[in-house]
């Protein structure tokens, strides 16, 4: 991929989905793919699909399609799943558990090593295997290991506070879960899931249908 | 609003922020705003924020602002915040079991009554008082309730069976977390939350950057 070449947000998200479609082609061992029959299949235009493709140098070929292993290889580099991520869960609650109980984000190569808490009733305890320890522990724990991604899943008041200390630690990405806006520096990357506004978005797409 | 007017995703997932910057501001006691405060608050332009609230009728006021109060009861009534919606969930794992926990929907007036599961482990038990039921007593179950959502936290092959079974007993609006695309007819509003590609747009992110 040409690194000087930024790639739109849409573009980003649409990614995914193709690596989604694509595993699961391989696992009916399809081997080829026009853009035409991934359109049928993922909703977005064909154009689009050899847009976005042309972003990161085609790999389709005319009259053939694409060769679905190789788009599948190319996609995982891509994305960076072809490379293991250490990530750390701040944040022991039910959601925080939730995912690291998540067991399909292992596929992606992404690593959770520990759960960070305040509350003393919940450290000590493990899931799956997953130690939750100490949120004052955290710096002497990160130090010398390479932690790519944090998950903040603390309420709504400790969230900012939280991604301060991670982004202090050199961690360059923070999966956000807490209803807020973080602040971070330019180097950080943030991708936020806010789950009451995706519910109030689905109540207003029901009420003014 | 205009029921003819087609809001546009974009804007319908900015709804939800205002809400939320406005219960802020209305729990810091603060009566009006500008839209170039609200902008610098939100990240939004000041004219994006005009225009969105010009698609409802505008409410605000040339060298006033928005009064916040106002503004926020009316985004309650445009979302459908100032309704009860009944609820249930389907899938009793760790994320609907998180999902069932979590205390800040009551707020929007989303009240859930209960979870449909099919493991017999988890059949009888409670989350929060509300009772985990057996799928199969889902029809029975939603006869004479009138249940506008249905969250969807089965695993990936369970979930456009129970996406077609939910539709068919009248529910038109699903809260689906499975990775998958659901297929439903045009009357019913889907929302979808796919932890893992949000995972590896984040990945991508950190990798491309």
């Amino acid at each position: 991929m040409n690194k000087n070449k930024k790639v739109s947000m849409a573009v980003i998200r649409r990614l995914p989905k193709y690596y989604r479609y694509l595993s699961e082609l391989i696992n009916k061992d399809i081997k080829r793919i026009s853009s035409y029959e991934l359109s049928k299949l993922t909703g977005f235009t064909a154009s689009q699909i050899r847009q976005d493709f042309n972003n990161f140098g085609g790999f389709g070929q005319q009259g053939y399609g694409y060769n679905i292993e190789e788009l599948y290889k190319q996609l995982k580099m891509i994305i960076g799943i072809d490379k293991p991520h250490s990530g750390i869960i701040i944040g022991a609650g039910n959601l925080g558990q939730s995912i690291a109980n998540y067991k399909h984000f292992d596929e992606t190569g992404f690593n959770i090593v520990a759960i960070f808490e305040k509350n003393p009733r919940l450290i000590g305890y493990k899931i799956r295997e997953i130690p939750i320890l100490d949120f004052y522990d955290i710096e002497e724990f990160c130090k010398d290991k390479d932690i790519g991604i944090a998950v903040i899943t603390t309420p709504k008041q400790d969230a900012q506070a939280v991604a301060d200390k991670v982004v202090s630690l050199g961690i360059e990405s923070i999966w956000n879960f807490a209803p807020v806006d973080l602040k971070t520096p330019d180097n950080v990357v943030v991708e936020s899931i806010h789950l009451s506004e995706s519910l109030l978005a689905l109540m207003f797409m029901l009420n003014n249908k």
